[in-house]
């Protein structure tokens, strides 16, 4: 049986580290790993698979050794260079950047959701935004039985979406407020420790952030549905790891609550935790460290025709990025010829 | 000139020390002040005015001195017994539990949306829920000027309004954290120390929480309008003080975006803070301290006709609840015959 050869580019990252840690956990058959880095993180060695590898410097070379899989998590100007480097030379790159999502030939894939879409991969396959996927996660069933009129996102996203210097920005707020020290942020424009930042990636020319309009472009692009009405407000809130997102939703049809459930229950990569009488529903803290997407509060919207509301948790450095990429790096072993 | 005697019911607790500094500040002329409390926290001294207050125990009898005007922040049950004995004595009961909000013979007043429900009480004034509050001095001069056809609020709400308790939670959950050592909630059915919850008083028969079905309805006997479209997903966030709130409205009539930064501009109570170049937005941490109630993110909403958002934040304890209080006694004072 041939090898595998699978890279991981940026693998010394929040997002790196956890690919490795998933892909330890996943424990592929056959599989050769590589790891790459930029020039400054080059040499470092890293324990994985039970052994200590070293990370190599990423160039334009190193696709040369003939990956079939790379794993990128390097940022969107690595991912621009790259990506088509490594594709083509018939590498498969699965890229959680946001440099290729929208690209019309890329497809922008959540296992769950639209996986029929990795078999129209030109060579790169683009993993979504954080937010986006624990969402469409949690819509996919409901468009699918009903169809969707319209969603309303507001998000409550942890400091880990922003990299170890967002986790910083957090650990040493509360280090200082603990010691009756000042602080200053070094990652966000204020403070995140006892506050709550209306302000992830940099701000459009319409108002909205990019994290806003990723979230709603992200969801059409993978619902397949680019009418879909959908705006959202995304705020960073003082929590280390896990998205919380308060969705509202109208669909198209009527429904029965109990059907929601029932839908839910059967949906791969679905958690339902929704009992008020044991203060059951999804928590960040209780999300983390998971693969799942969990939802709850579960409630009719009254104030529309068919208006659904829920509460979505989801861990965001795993579900919201290495995870799902492995996911797709998963299904495509599982569909080599 | 005659005295002014103003009684401050439930003293020594969070929003009732936030009366006093609120008084101290406002300097009202010609009052006369007494504290009261429950017989656990009487005989306590409190700093109030200069001078030292002895704080009385709350009884039946309280109200025979003839107070003028009192403000209750000591929980439902003690409002439920003693602003009627206090109100058939001639005092007028501003309140700030939820005992009377919704009854239909009780003004539920924000100064600067429906000042002219006061003149209707019959002895006692309600005080809102501090998430209504902010959200219904935002939306009055929409309201007017377009009407309303749907809200959505996610909240995002701080500790301090679960009380001393829960800003003991996060404050304890903090000190934990940086200590690498266990905690155990005492307030939250949770640890709220980098966390999320979806769940702010008890839950209803329908899955709504009471303080979702309190946004709701305290909006819409607020603005005058029973048949308002509201929804709510009401959350408690790791902040110590200022609430935060995400709110998508759909208009009645179209609008300008300039219009309705010129409505924010000439409406009391309103800061706008909301200029992307110079990351200025709401934040509790800038709000927290402030009367004001401060909105920014304001976008058009692309998904729905005449579709708004808005970030909306403000203190809880002072304009949430012991300065729209003591607004209310100043509107009372100041329109004495």
């Amino acid at each position: 049986m041939k090898v595998t050869k699978i890279a991981v580019v940026g693998a010394t990252g929040m997002v790196g580290r956890t690919f490795l840690k998933v892909l330890e956990e996943q424990n592929f058959p056959n599989c050769e790993y590589t790891l790459f880095a930029s020039a400054k993180s080059a040499g470092l060695k890293l324990p994985f698979m039970g052994a200590e590898y070293e990370v190599k410097e990423l160039t334009e070379a190193s696709f040369d050794e003939g990956f079939d899989i790379a794993l990128f998590s390097a940022g969107a100007s690595t991912s621009k260079v790259f990506a088509p480097i490594a594709a083509s030379k018939g590498c498969t790159v699965i890229d959680n950047s946001s440099q290729w999502r929208m690209d019309p030939e890329v497809p922008l894939v959540v296992p769950e959701v639209n996986p029929q879409d990795i078999a129209k991969s030109k060579g790169i396959i683009a993993n979504p935004n954080c937010s986006t996927i624990q969402a469409v996660v949690a819509l996919k069933p409901l468009y699918d039985k009903y169809g969707i009129e319209r969603i309303v996102y507001s998000t409550y996203q942890a400091v880990s979406g922003a990299g170890v210097k967002g986790w910083d920005d957090l650990e040493n707020g509360a280090k200082a407020y603990v010691a009756e020290e000042p602080f200053e942020p070094k990652k966000f424009p204020h403070p995140i420790f006892s506050n709550c930042i209306p302000h992830i990636d940099v701000f459009l020319e319409n108002g909205y952030t990019k994290e806003e309009e990723k979230m709603i472009n992200e969801t059409r692009k993978i619902l397949h549905d680019d009418s879909l009405r959908v705006t959202a407000t995304t705020v960073r809130v003082p929590v280390f790891n896990g998205h919380s997102e308060s969705i509202n939703v109208e669909l198209k049809e009527p429904f029965e609550l109990s059907d929601i459930y029932a839908l839910y229950n059967d949906f791969p990569g679905i958690v339902v935790q929704d009992d008020p009488s044991t203060d059951l529903y999804p928590l960040a803290c209780s999300a983390s460290g998971h693969d799942e997407v969990f939802v709850g509060r579960i409630r009719r919207d009254f104030s529309v025709e068919n208006g659904l509301n829920l509460w979505v948790v989801a861990d965001n450095i795993r579900k919201g990025a290495a995870s799902n990429a492995v996911q797709i790096a998963r299904y495509i072993l599982e569909h080599k010829e």
